[in-house]
């Protein structure tokens, strides 16, 4: 037994967020193999693709069963995509953390914000792009783009990047592993927070002495 | 140049603190081998003792010299223990964090309690050990205290933990390495916040743009 951890509590949730190109989706990959969390699955009305399996990519859903969710305050946040649904169901995550194991969840600033409102005891993170011209230059790679995309995209960035007042912290992605172990120190400080479960350890204490 | 970095800021000030035996020097010890952070130097009256070298175990100073810093508001703490003075001159605290390097300060709890007070921008973090029982078996260990001594230590501690709540961290000395590897993520992640600092950086992403 590990005499140096608290006594059993629950779960944190972890919201890694940020603008499109920062790089929070191979952080949380990174991050999952990295530390013993688990990632937050969305709930969608999309059809699945071709290789995606049910709760791991997706809990996939008729729009009637996510509506009624919906209705039922079941979701964390949710969103309407290019006419999919896409949403957090509440149940699932609420569940991991009460039984101690914490969550992490990957999602856009919109979904973020949402997240705040119904989750406030959640830790926000931001993923930063090292600098513009960087993304710039992740975009560009891609190749998929027009210089005219490429320069709304930067001003969408610029629009969100505005909203980071709402988060906790900020890691600016230069390098994945630099990263990723920042995201992991965060997590480690997140558990020595004081906090109401310390007084358990307090109590504990005065039945010893 | 590392490029996961912020533009340079202040340095942060880091309060290792709790209840004695609970091992919070060794901890400090231990990380300024870890981590690039500066160990703040009391100022004392008490004469100096074989061995101990001005400025770098304390800065000795006269009970005149002493008593004008108090009366210029110079100290972060102080307190006057069996006649000897001891205080954390602020000066030289903060011309370090001025200059962006990261400080770590061993105090009692009382002094802890001042320099919240004092620098309210401090991170705070207490020391416990992993239990009552283990803290009996370490006091019983230096065989200098009677029983009675020792209850009347333990029952100290229990007060002292009581102060918990004003600090902001709480790390649990079970194993050593296991502690400061908990105190360098707490470093970590304190870089991380979303603080001031941050908009500077977004400044130059609009430059960039």
């Amino acid at each position: 037994m590990n005499s140096s951890v608290r006594p059993k509590s629950k779960g944190l949730l972890f919201v890694v967020s940020g603008p499109s190109g920062a790089g929070k989706g191979t952080i949380c990959k990174k991050l999952l193999e990295k530390k013993d969390i688990e990632l937050s699955v969305s709930m969608t009305t999309r059809k699945p693709r071709p290789g995606e399996v049910e709760g791991k990519n997706y809990y996939f859903v008729s729009e009637e069963k996510f509506l009624d969710t919906i209705k039922n305050d079941g979701f964390l946040e949710y969103a309407n995509v290019y006419g999919n649904y896409y949403g957090t169901p509440k149940d699932i995550v609420v569940q991991m953390l009460e039984q101690g194991r914490d969550v992490v969840l990957e999602i856009d600033i919109q979904g973020a914000l949402q997240i705040r409102a119904s989750y406030p005891k959640g830790i926000f993170i931001f993923i930063l792009p090292p600098s513009m011209a960087e993304l710039r230059n992740r975009i560009t790679g891609r190749g998929s783009e027009t210089e005219d995309d490429i320069n709304l995209r930067l001003g969408e960035t610029l629009k969100e990047v505005a909203y980071i007042d709402k988060y906790d912290y900020c890691v600016i992605n230069g390098t994945i592993d630099e990263a990723v172990n920042r995201v992991v120190a965060i997590i480690v400080a997140e558990h020595s927070r004081v906090s109401e479960d310390i007084y358990e350890l307090i109590e504990k204490y005065k039945e010893e002495i």
